[in-house]
């Protein structure tokens, strides 16, 4: 697997974040009380204000560092030319697979409860969220122009591909004996040989 | 497409379990209140308890009515010898499209609030779930054996599948230009293709 997307730990300004990501996900970020974020990391409630100002301030930076991870990586792709728009994709699908996997609270919640963030926050939010999900139907579009991907709808690959991935969660709560290299090259191999030309069975590596 | 999962409307009854649904769905099952289903309904809160026992109630009803929807429709599919493995797979995939498109509500509740469940209806539901992805792993095994499907792994294939549907909520906030027609033949061929031992290209009606 390539690199995680970068973070510092252990300061206690990300101990906070963590606590942040952790209790949004699990009560929903209305639910959740600065008072229960200071109990999760262990400090007291006063002490929470010299480090951020509001409970706003922490879904903000999550949701924003969330999107920030996929739109710098998606950009990354679009420097790499010996790719073709079939890889892309699927570099695409991997990245989204180990956020899942490696970041599952802060996507979730950015995810679910993106819809509290404070205006222009908000307005920001679903903007950047927009223009994601046509670059990667533009992806879909010039591969089926360069016949690397078959003649499918963009709009609904794109959704069946970003929602399936949420899969992860599932994942993340039984696991059996499916290892994340085991998830990763299933899930890829399924969802890109379904838009794939001339799929070469029996899948991808 | 083929006839949608009964249920009765109109009834008094009928509209407090929409409510019910919608509310359960929008504001989750811990911050709705009998008050709030009762406004939804236009009427007396007290007049609610002329219906129904309790808040939970209503939350059983929902998930059981949908986790009974999938299960019967799983059997029904089992009592048909002349639909092949893959053929099966994609009856439950469209069933499941179908129950996103026509009973968002429903389907989000019994998706999201289950946890909330009272005993002993938690794990009873939580174990009708296991028997149902159960025999969802033992379809895609029997067409692997029998050559209609690739070799894949049974577990992520049930998570990507039950999970891509999930997707069509934001089709329902977005719907964009893609009819419901649109919408389940695109993603039926995305995810059944991608598991189809030599797949035809482009794709299935």
């Amino acid at each position: 697997m390539a690199k995680s997307p970068a973070r510092k730990t252990g300061t206690r300004r990300e101990m906070i974040s963590l606590a942040a990501a952790r209790l949004f996900r699990e009560k929903g970020f209305n639910a959740t009380g600065m008072r229960d974020i200071a109990d999760h990391v262990g400090i007291e409630a006063a002490s929470l204000y010299n480090h951020i100002r509001s409970k706003s301030e922490l879904l903000q930076e999550i949701c924003f560092r969330v999107a920030n991870a996929f739109t710098t990586q998606l950009n990354e792709l679009g420097n790499k030319p010996d790719l073709n728009s079939l890889e892309r994709l699927e570099a695409v699908l991997r990245f989204h697979i180990r956020m899942w996997v490696e970041q599952l609270d802060e996507v979730m919640v950015a995810n679910n409860e993106s819809a509290y963030l404070e205006e222009p926050y908000n307005t920001t939010f679903q903007n950047e969220r927009k223009t994601y999900v046509r670059q990667l139907e533009q992806i879909i579009e010039e591969g089926i122009r360069h016949g690397q991907i078959r003649s499918v709808k963009p709009y609904v690959v794109v959704l069946s591909l970003l929602s399936a991935v949420r899969g992860i969660e599932f994942w993340h709560r039984t696991k059996k004996n499916v290892s994340i290299a085991e998830l990763e090259s299933a899930m890829v191999s399924h969802l890109i040989e379904g838009i794939r030309t001339n799929p070469s069975v029996p899948g991808i590596s």
